[in-house]
């Protein structure tokens, strides 16, 4: 079944708003394993929406159409499909009564503009909205079938839900042979997109799978997704293609799906009943704000320092001043003795610090621009001592991306920590020095 | 002349991002007067893309193509739009080299599958790329003219500001009788998009300049474009009603252009040479994150904490217990502590702190979720006394909005603290129980 987004809207294709309805759609319809095979977006304009209307009929199987329903004189997405299909408007007083009703229970008189609301192609299936005025409505024509829901993100997100879902469902079901489809993201991190993609081409090359890979920096993501004659059979599949996947990277893949680095990590604290507070120097305050983003994180995370100044580093974080004198701020001795520090100030199991040079200024021939050190302090470890742990990297990015990849490659140690695993995984250490990200 | 944009990516149309390279590109194309007319977005499907290319050619005179330019097996952008043009892929050498410089510098081995990204079709224009391996490139066909680009933000925002405008910019003043167009874009904060729109009513219907509003949360924008038969005209123009619309506004206009609040609040703390330290509760460290993402901020930005647990409050920021207990952690003394006890901790001119419940949980019918206390100290004032001022307010919004909304109300009053100006302008007191944003 090939399945079309249509959204309509001159605020869409002037790029005033970004048109996130395409991809809720898009994203919603995958619940029902409808592939969505092409997305278009055009102005509010007679002639652009015919041809796009034209166009849809002809290649798709199923349109979804969003926006132009309102009351205003821009708003056409009724009038010019009924016209490029060839049928008339016609009034449905239930509508009509409705809208009223809508108005009357807000205490506002219905507008005569609003009225317009309440017509429909010939041969229409009126959508009920239960949360504006705009109702909807479903047509067929020459084989394709087209639902037109208001623009509004909540409205559309409702209609969605409680009207073309269970439409479409009910045909689906009625159709024999139906191929369907499931999908998993994993998330890694730690090696390029190339690289990736030669460690998994075996796999990569198995049919009824596909695999595509995906770089949003610093991750690399991986979807996977299976065909079968039956969803069970596509879980079936997904199952042992990922299990595959994760024995060729293992501890690579840090989550699936939405579970960003700073939720794993949040999720085996609150497992292990450990607290954590952090030392920044050149993430400067970037892992703290990552991790109190999670709900919750007040379980675990006791505070943070951001020590910019090195008076700071040394009065709240027991940074001998002969260690800055002789090493430098930017230093593993100093990086040390900061994840210590901070895991005695706030009392925390584990502590994790940043000192760095972020760029795009202060490098020198010694420490250049891009050099950072991590390092990570544990008060209790296995045997009941305190463990610690530090590595030198130099990453030759920006000062955005310098400070990211830092935070996320901190945050990895502590989720390898909590899992026992090596900090510094090989192919994490090739991450010294690492470029930009790889185009997609 | 007619605009498409065409953006390529499984990931886009099945929705597992939200494309928002779209709304970039038709918005930095409006700069140049130049309006998008039409958007779509196709999967990495040689069938699908030939079809989209061949649409773009016949219908369109500019083609922005986002994509597909990446070194894996299933980017095939260059080798499908070579096809559909009938033309043949050739090596650049001056690219392969670049690509093998890039990797170089950053001390990694290219990969062989890097190779075809110095493969382009014959007649096209290569396209540097400064901040990735995957060069773009420009193709002319029947009349209209294609610019193909890589998918990942920073790289085509640098490469559509680098090399596509400078040669639209060239192309259109080569065309005869042009007009000039000139953009600015002014930042505010305060005021709801419709409030302003209201505000501006009488300047926005003056004849030649257009006024474009655009919600960017917690900001609002004001493009301001001005059309002439010279760039000199339209920039008199633009400075007109620009003095109109800050004459209007007032102070609720922060910026201009590129430059955010963080930069603006560096930049007024640098000229007056205060330095300034950060208490954060609710915020979880996102001011001082924002505060040190500004390169130089070293100078002025001595250190923050994030003072999440209650003792830390204490112990750190010198919260009396009794303070906490009588008041709670989230209320006005203990965010008048907080601000004080941070400038005396790192010895800074100015203090700023955050108590409040981001959410989703926490709150109580005395303290609702989105209730938040900001607090301001300085330590020497205009008269050579401390000033403290604190604020109450209730953001209705999710916890990620919440944070943002309160790190950038205390970012605004640090600037307005180095203007002299009110702290709580109106229009800011207003938002106190703000909902979410606009819908549309």
């Amino acid at each position: 079944m090939k399945v079309e987004i249509l959204t309509i809207g001159d605020e869409v294709v002037r790029g005033e708003i970004v048109d996130s309805n395409k991809a809720l759609i898009a994203q919603r319809l995958l619940e029902l394993d409808l592939e969505c095979h092409y997305q278009a977006s055009v102005r509010d304009n007679p002639a652009d929406m015919r041809e796009a209307f034209e166009q849809a009929v002809r290649r798709s199987d199923l349109v979804i159409v969003s926006g132009g329903l309102g009351p205003t004189r821009d708003d056409v997405t009724t009038e010019v499909l009924a016209d490029t299909l060839g049928r008339k408007l016609e009034l449905d007083t239930d509508s009509l009564d409705r809208i009223r009703q809508f108005f009357a229970h807000v205490g506002r008189e219905m507008a005569e503009t609003n009225r317009k609301q309440a017509f429909f192609p010939t041969g229409a299936e009126v959508l009920a909205n239960p949360v504006g005025t705009a109702p909807g409505f479903g047509v067929e024509e020459k084989g394709t079938l087209l639902y037109c829901l208001p623009g509004v993100p909540r409205e559309l997100s409702c209609m969605l839900e409680e009207q073309v879902f269970p439409r479409l469902q009910a045909r689906l079901e009625a159709s024999v042979g139906v191929t369907r489809i499931r999908a998993r993201l994993l998330r890694t991190f730690g090696l390029g997109e190339s690289t990736l993609e030669k460690e998994l081409s075996e796999i990569a090359r198995e049919g009824d799978v596909d695999l595509a890979f995906r770089t949003s920096f610093p991750d690399n993501f991986l979807r996977v997704m299976a065909r079968g004659a039956s969803t069970r059979e596509a879980d079936q599949k997904i199952d042992s293609v990922v299990g595959q996947i994760r024995q060729q990277l293992g501890d690579l893949v840090y989550g699936e799906g939405d579970e960003v680095m700073e939720a794993v990590v949040g999720r085996l604290l609150t497992d292990q009943g450990r607290t954590i507070a952090v030392a920044e120097s050149c993430t400067g305050g970037e892992i703290a704000e990552r991790l109190t983003a999670i709900p919750g994180s007040s379980a675990y995370f006791l505070g943070g320092v951001v020590a910019y100044a090195n008076s700071a580093k040394q009065s709240l974080l027991g940074v001998p001043e002969e260690l800055l004198v002789e090493h430098g701020a930017v230093s593993e001795p100093v990086a040390r003795v900061m994840a210590e520090g901070v895991c005695k100030l706030f009392g925390a199991d584990i502590g994790v610090a940043t000192t760095g040079i972020s760029g795009p200024d202060g490098g020198t021939p010694e420490k250049p621009v891009g050099l950072v050190h991590i390092a990570l302090h544990q008060a209790q470890g296995a045997a009941g001592a305190s463990l610690s742990h530090a590595g030198e990297f130099v990453f030759s990015v920006d000062r955005a991306w310098h400070r990211t990849l830092t935070s996320q490659t901190a945050l990895d140690w502590v989720r390898r920590s909590l899992l026992g695993l090596e900090l510094s995984h090989p192919s994490l250490l090739r991450r010294s020095g690492d470029g930009g990200g790889p185009g997609r």
